[in-house]
């Protein structure tokens, strides 16, 4: 089986939702069959990279809110995260766009460094004090942290084009999809699971899409020639 | 869309069969969308490492077939293979247990070389005169100019535990998706293809996958606290 997680290194809901999901992964019984893998999402597309504010700024300026509303927002945030054993720094994080993140997290996808480099990116955003936005040096120091080769992560960051269309891919994919926002799980390209539910929601999930697991239809051809001895022969399973 | 293929590197109807199949992928208007995952399998899983046999005398014990009847059946797979454009030795190829490149298959596809490593090892098993079995130079050989670190493979290739758990589960799996024989494609986990069908009922079976994506179904929780200020808002795509 296998689950893909749409979200973005800006988002605190992701990084709470991904720690969520990964306790009811832990809890499912047939976890050594699941598959995880991240794709990319960008809550905020449009900001320039050297756009980076405060996030209690962003947010009442985005959503119109006093900075006491942004605060206990944030305040919530910290409390949601700490319940799942995650730090969260809830003053004094910065916004801004996570384009080059996304473009590095599919680089760690060929070398099977993808989780290591989100879980990484996700801390050094919401748990250190140094800020991740437009800082090329930041990146490279993480990247190389979750163990990617540092010339190919240079090459990557000095190169706008290099995983671009990958980022814009997965990006139109959680449209066609129905993502309504992220984060937003799917299960086997059948179920959807929208926003960090609670582990709970998860284990349901997991549960129905292993269970339902349809048996497959076959296309064939009528007398094409397409096994012979020893070609399509498979031996009774052990 | 994801395709999975179950294949054995010692079945020569796995190496024209993936020729086939991406001739069809190659015409696909949505191939970029399109992922592809090998899968592991084993033909001959009970055959110990040290017992390599030519193929003829193998087909002759195996089918109870004359030597006649077995040139004559490698004959004909030549024949499939030249029309692909695969080079394909008709004589004196070797038959053996291909456990441990499935292994390392795994290890390859952590570091994104999966497709790589296969093309190599099909081409040394059926292209070749030095045989692929029973031989670990010959595998970290062809596994570093398949791109992987020479240190790695060879510790692969010391630990037979390692990757051993993921191979099984690969042909536990097929078991449970219904494969009757390899080469077997499966489309997003929902249409099968069994055997080397010509590329025409590839492109049939990816134009069908692809139009049928089923809608997810959403599993939610009532009124949990999953999403907030900028956790799950959506920007309108653009």
């Amino acid at each position: 089986m296998r689950v893909e997680i749409w979200s973005d290194i800006a988002c605190p809901w992701c990084y709470v939702g991904k720690a969520r999901f990964e306790r009811a992964l832990a809890a499912f019984p047939q976890r050594d069959q699941v598959e995880v893998v991240h794709r990319s999402f960008e809550l905020d597309p449009g900001r320039a990279k050297d756009d980076v504010q405060p996030v209690l700024t962003m947010l009442a300026k985005k959503y119109g809110m006093s900075e006491a509303q942004a605060r206990a927002g944030e305040d919530n945030l910290g409390a949601q995260a700490a319940a799942e054993g995650l730090e969260y720094r809830t003053r004094d994080r910065d916004h801004g766009n996570t384009f080059d993140m996304h473009r590095l997290l599919h680089l760690a996808k060929e070398h099977g460094r993808q989780d290591e480099l989100i879980q990484r990116l996700y801390r050094a955003n919401f748990a250190e004090e140094r800020s991740v936005f437009n800082d090329d040096e930041r990146l490279v120091e993480i990247a190389v942290g979750a163990g990617l080769d540092e010339a190919e992560v240079r090459g990557v960051l000095a190169d706008p084009r290099a995983y671009a269309d990958e980022v814009r891919a997965d990006e139109r994919e959680a449209a066609q999809l129905g993502a309504t926002g992220v984060p937003f799980f799917v299960l086997d390209r059948k179920y959807g699971v929208s926003g960090a539910q609670p582990a709970e929601v998860f284990e349901r999930a997991l549960t129905q899409a292993w269970g339902e697991r349809s048996p497959l239809t076959l296309i064939e051809d009528g007398g094409a020639d397409a096994c012979g001895p020893d070609g399509c022969a498979v031996p009774p399973r052990q």
